[in-house]
């Protein structure tokens, strides 16, 4: 087993998430995908279109992490400052990317021609290279550990698929789900006694409230498939033993 | 007008949310809430569930704030450290504080009864004033300007409908939306000369793509009623004057 964690930063960046407007996917989506590259996303960060908003979340957070990555202000209009943002941090200058400024001239060709807002978005931090996006012309941006995304989840979803198996990370954190009708405050004891049990386990309660009745879903983490199968059963048969059925795979 | 902005910051506290297992709620529910207290959400952290990530987050963010949220790890599991870490943020004890205890000895009293972890949850910095919550025994915490809410969205909802009217803030931002079937590259001058022109105003640009065609949202943003209608006036006309024909209210 590989005893490095690596790990993972996320700065999103946009007025349209802190005012309530656009509900986040990006978290989510990133956190997914880091978990399968073996890579955990230790901290996230929302941020305002303020530069040195985001210049101090991307260099807090970068430092303490092996990867750091951005969503969001990467478009064309007058509020998308990511990428100079992301060069200040870094202390580089902003260039025009001759291989990002092709992809957009072919990608507008048909589309009304390659006009100045257009060509702001090949601007990217000195030294940078380019994350390929099938959806729409603009490119993500690598700065080493730095990684700038989309902020539309869809466009950052095709960015992620093409750096998938490209970061180097660890053991990949599994995880199994046993589900319970039961409140958790009934077997918050057991729970805590469960992972006492099964060093390198982790389980995190999810209660809900469902069909009138009060349930639970236990998720067992852990880097070892062995540890994670024992400590799921040993969960699964001591809620037994309480007089709670325990379905195994979680109640959804 | 009232111009002092008052300001706030959420520390979305949960592993749950960094594994990517559950998609977050709250971020987009408190920023709506805020805006009508004329409160800004300022920004924005998730931290996993260890103590020194809630304390630093807590101090780094009510230090710059008016306002400081907290949502999650408020339930009886051992995962449930939330109110021990915001009492050493804050250089205070825990005490189970008598109201809370109650509250909660009544909501148990036909669900099996008090047991010691439900009494976790009776558990608050010392000084702290109970929010209620009338969706199950637990309460929300108050400790001066900091607000220690629940993670389930629904609860911490009834939450804020308790706390409505009870913040100090200034003039609500007010928003108008402007849609229209134009690629957002295309009129990316148009709005930050529009924005220019409206002194306290702000245009945020939504891109989409739908029906086979690309469109784009324009939320105008200003704490000005007069200043947000000739604004948006203003962003239509020249929209119509371009060829784009807008449609106030947006494209939904």
């Amino acid at each position: 087993m590989n005893e490095r964690i690596w790990t993972a930063a996320l700065v999103v960046i946009g007025d349209e998430i802190l005012s309530g407007r656009t509900q986040d996917k990006n978290i989510a989506q990133l956190a997914s995908w880091l978990n399968v590259q073996g890579i955990r996303l230790r901290e996230v960060r929302v941020v305002p279109d303020v530069e040195d908003a985001i210049v101090e979340a991307v260099n807090q957070l970068r430092a303490r992490n092996d990867y750091l990555f951005t969503t969001g202000g990467i478009g064309p209009t007058h509020d998308d400052i990511t990428v100079d943002a992301v060069a200040k941090a870094l202390g580089v200058g902003v260039i025009v990317h001759p291989e990002a400024r092709a992809v957009l001239e072919a990608y507008y060709e048909t589309r009304g021609g390659l006009n100045d807002m257009r060509l702001r978005m090949a601007r990217v931090p000195e030294g940078a290279e380019l994350i390929p996006n099938r959806y729409s012309g603009a490119p993500g941006i690598r700065c080493g550990t730095v990684f700038v995304m989309a902020g539309v989840p869809a466009i950052t979803a095709g960015m992620l698929d093409a750096l998938t198996g490209t970061l180097e990370g660890g053991d990949p954190v599994l995880s199994m789900q046993v589900g319970c009708w039961v409140a958790e405050s009934e077997i918050a004891d057991l729970l805590s006694a469960t992972e006492r049990t099964h060093d390198g386990s982790q389980i995190g309660s999810y209660p809900f409230f469902r069909e009138g009745r009060v349930g639970c879903n236990f998720v067992v983490r852990s880097t070892s498939q062995d540890v994670l199968d024992a400590c799921a059963a040993d969960l699964a048969e001591r809620l037994e033993a309480g007089g709670w059925p325990a379905i195994v795979g979680g109640i959804s």
